[in-house]
């Protein structure tokens, strides 16, 4: 079992990412050693919960922690104040109380949902999170963001808060659907960019084994992404800097899912062609050299993902303007000026933006 | 002015509260020294808003300080998610980033609202609080406590959350209502009979005076509780321990309130009634001595409050097993032991506590 420590300021609140194959029948095994209260509410939605939920629960009950399980209907639309709302009603009604230990099963919407409802339930109780796609394998499952989505955004409303441990289990990406599974190899790629060219070379030669869903190679990468995304974290809790460069794809990504209206295209997806203009961009303005392009190039574009739907770019550059992280009307854009090397920039003008989108809509 | 730190783990995390009658003139220079952004959203209720935003908006503004103004219709029943939501509405539409500070400017209503809208506003913004009401002054406005009410009980959705500074103005005292005024005063017992012989004698001897609204001793006298408080919950930020104490009168206290369906006592009032049964019940337990109960139910009767209402007993022990700090049905009560000493005890029976509530539904 990889055991991957994230550190925050504070011991009390760093915690423990545990990733192995198989690894979900450990659950109530590191509940008890991590000492968690006898009220477990296990939050999933319906796909995952069909699949999991229910061993999972008698596997906390055998162990006499009385669960609640709580299922949410699948999807982003479900992502929002609401919801949460739905899941204070029920956790009230059903008399959990401060000891309560919420456990997340599922992709990043249960993950978003379920922690925010840990982080202010009761102002706060415990919370697991048990990620089951590869995005939040390696995303969503370090960090500590939360939240739920507005009409106006996504991820309007929220709170950092940290879970007491995350296990990881890639056997469960084996059920995922095929586009979900895909579109999380983005992220994947996304770290190798902007860290660790090792990891980038492994993608290169591995990607083919990769998706056929070998094992012992999704946990060795899966460990390797977590390891680095845990790093930044620990040097930039609440995304004042360094922690940024995780951004990378995401400024142009973001655009894209909003200007389709988040159904068209999966958050995994977006950031791939999010990650194929920002190169673009980065090498027309002379940052990255062609070399580290055309490799770069190479296998954003060898990972399956769906085409962009027909798009003005003008609207997907206002989208891209609305974004929350842009301050006083300047994009903060991360580039790369060579493989493992981001650089964090706002010189960057409406109309290179526009050009970079261009290009991607031409190569879909 | 006093000045009076907060010390948290975390040195980012301490802050300080000001003291002074008229204080309020000073908001815009504390929050240039604070060293704080541009924007600022000013949440009030209407009462306060009438009386002081627009003096307060137009200061900020003439400092630089782009401030939208958000008015909530006045009372408790307001303060529910829904109110979060509008407000939610209100910032995302004004495009307010995350450089936004929030000011709430108000009694306890405002303060717990607008902490948590700051607390989960794209997953945290900056606060400053401005209470207005001797509850809010001597209570609410240290501790970092936000939230909202749920349909089935108060507070039950909330979040831990530190203000960057508090300013506190007992002038704003002069307009708020005498019955609001009146049942700040029983907070301000509180403190004296957990912690403080000194404070106690001061309110025995100053009582009539207090009540008129001598500001050097309001001064005094509010500096005194919030040096108390900000010492108990340095101890214990997120209430596992010690932070019990401040709960002392609150047990019986809360489940008045919420027998009375909330719209017939007010807070403070209820904990006035609260803490004579709490009294009454450590003196006929053997732990209070003759001589403080006789002195405690003294000045405690000498505070103007409410009568309460025809009510049931019985009605009011179930919302006390109802209380969000029962733990696996054992009620955790706060005694005294004599003036000045808390005790902390599960040992009680419902019969206990039903003596007690009919005890002062007698004394009414």
């Amino acid at each position: 079992m990889h055991t991957i420590k994230v550190e925050l300021r504070g011991e009390e609140r760093s915690y423990s990412l545990y990733i192995e194959a198989g690894g979900l029948e450990k659950l109530e095994g590191l509940y008890h050693r991590h000492d968690l209260g006898e009220w477990a509410a296990l939050i999933s939605d319906e796909r995952v919960a069909e699949l999991y939920a229910q061993r999972v629960k008698e596997a906390l009950e055998e162990n006499n922690i009385c669960t609640g399980l709580f299922v949410l209907p699948p999807g982003e639309e479900q992502k929002g104040l609401a919801s949460a709302a739905r899941l204070y009603d029920a956790l009230i009604e059903g008399r959990f109380d401060r000891r309560t230990t919420v456990i997340s099963l599922g992709g990043g919407v249960v993950g978003d949902i379920a922690g925010f409802v840990a982080a202010t339930y009761l102002r706060g109780v415990a919370w697991i999170q048990v990620p089951t796609t590869l995005l939040a394998q390696v995303d969503s499952s370090v960090g500590g963001k939360t939240g739920v989505n507005h009409s106006l955004g996504k991820n309007l409303i929220g709170a950092f808060y940290q879970p007491k441990f995350v296990l990881i289990d890639p056997e469960t990406l084996e059920t995922l659907p095929r586009r979900e599974f895909h579109a999380g190899l983005g992220e994947l790629v996304k770290y190798a960019l902007i860290e660790d060219e090792g990891l980038f070379g492994t993608l290169e030669r591995e990607l083919e084994r990769l998706m056929t869903g070998d094992r012992r190679l999704l946990e060795e990468v899966i460990a390797t992404c977590c390891r680095i995304k845990a790093r930044i974290v620990a040097q930039d809790e609440r995304e004042a800097g360094p922690r940024r460069v995780l951004n990378f794809g995401h400024t142009i990504g973001h655009a894209l899912e909003a200007a389709t209206g988040y159904n068209e295209l999966r958050h995994g997806e977006a950031v791939i062609w999010g990650m194929l203009a920002a190169v673009w961009l980065s090498h027309r303005k002379g940052l990255l050299p062609r070399s580290d392009y055309k490799r770069i190039g190479g296998l954003l574009l060898r990972l399956p993902r769906a085409p962009l739907p027909q798009l003005e770019p003008q609207g997907v550059l206002e989208q891209v303007h609305h974004d929350k992280k842009v301050l006083d009307g300047r994009v903060n854009f991360v580039f790369l000026e060579r493989l493992g090397q981001p650089l964090i920039s706002d010189k960057l003008s409406g109309g290179e933006i526009l050009a970079a989108i261009s290009h991607i809509l031409g190569e879909s």
